[in-house]
């Protein structure tokens, strides 16, 4: 039987190409996906087209509201900033959200028997956030081995962040090596109409990201 | 200004005895519970009672859908076993459930500056489950000293397992010493019109319990 991988899949960039590595490292994949009360509601459709695209054997889409919560310009009333300008934690950060998608990944990998996790966390583009660190990562893999049945059966589930220390460029090669279609992931904070806003941070590095790789920017921009 | 805990209330005798624990220790307490598709939503009526009884700062219920993976005999349409006899990990083990209920928990400690997460779990009772073991408890309290920014600047959230290692006997004595109303909440895996069935895993050890606290049993059972 093949491996089994839970893939978190969030309709980006960097999610579809980890979910085509957790494919070509030979894994039947399991798409996840959560609607969390983020404003860029439009990145789950684009999940569905990524995940249809490349053949996952399912995929759930799971509903949580971080919003009961607050705490995140992503989820709450605060304005998402446009201005490229931003030290510490930045804003865009959600309490916990890595930890919490985890633990999701980490029950249905459990139900499933699937051996890994694949996120595609960047340490690079996003070294403000505590959960997109590699210590981190390391540290949730050593508790989910405590927290399962196949843990303590001695098949401990392996969480792979195979993008974890790649600048965007090489995120972008690699995935089109692997033939994602890109202009069918939303990677915007804050789209307009469906489509990227070509303003906020995560527009800016996936556009400085295509521009280092020298490859055609194929995202849809409002006018 | 006092600290802040937010405690796990799942409606039976060991979470309101952890809560009455909180508050003892000086804390104000936000509550939170979880609708997960178990079978014994009753639980989640009785969470109310609790927390209206012991005066929380806060009530949270989060609504989330672990049918969505199946895998335990208290979200899906397994039976739940009633002959007391089992060797190993029980049916009625949810998946990750302790593991997702905490990282919920630590979002919202985040957002509330909380110092503490309270979670009556119990290593005695429920030693088949490998996410009620202090190492389990041990290692979470690591990752999310990595995983938020409370942790990152020097504040980690501690995780408070008051009743990890007591017989259930000892609990009974030390809620009802904090003035807990045990007639309020509910500890029944599979409810009978909102009465407990006397006859689950769950019902059993609470009925040794007060029996071995040499306390009457307040429970409403079901005919």
């Amino acid at each position: 039987m093949r491996p089994r991988a839970v893939v978190l899949l969030s309709g980006g960039l960097d999610s579809a190409t980890a979910l085509a590595l957790a494919k070509f490292g030979g894994c039947d994949t399991y798409a996840m996906t959560f609607r969390y009360g983020q404003r860029h509601a439009v990145e789950v459709e684009a999940a569905r087209r990524v995940a249809a695209a490349q053949g996952v054997k399912d995929h759930v889409i799971v509903d949580i509201d971080l919003r009961t919560f607050g705490g995140s310009a992503l989820t709450s009333d605060v304005l998402v900033p446009k201005d490229g300008a931003s030290t510490g934690i930045p804003i865009t950060y959600v309490p916990a959200r890595n930890t919490i998608f985890l633990s999701f990944a980490l029950a249905w990998a459990e139900v499933l028997e699937a051996q890994r996790i694949y996120i595609g966390v960047n340490a690079v583009d996003y070294s403000g956030y505590p959960d997109c660190r590699p210590e981190f990562v390391t540290a949730f893999e050593t508790m989910a081995g405590l927290a399962t049945k196949a843990g303590v059966e001695g098949n401990p589930v392996r969480i792979v962040t195979p993008l974890i220390n790649l600048p965007k460029a090489k995120i972008i090669h690699l995935g089109a090596e692997l033939g994602v279609d890109f202009s069918i992931t939303s990677s915007c904070y804050d789209p307009v109409d469906g489509l990227a806003c070509g303003q906020c941070d995560s527009c800016r590095i996936r556009q400085d990201g295509f521009k280092a790789a020298g490859t055609p920017d194929v995202t849809r921009y409002a006018a």
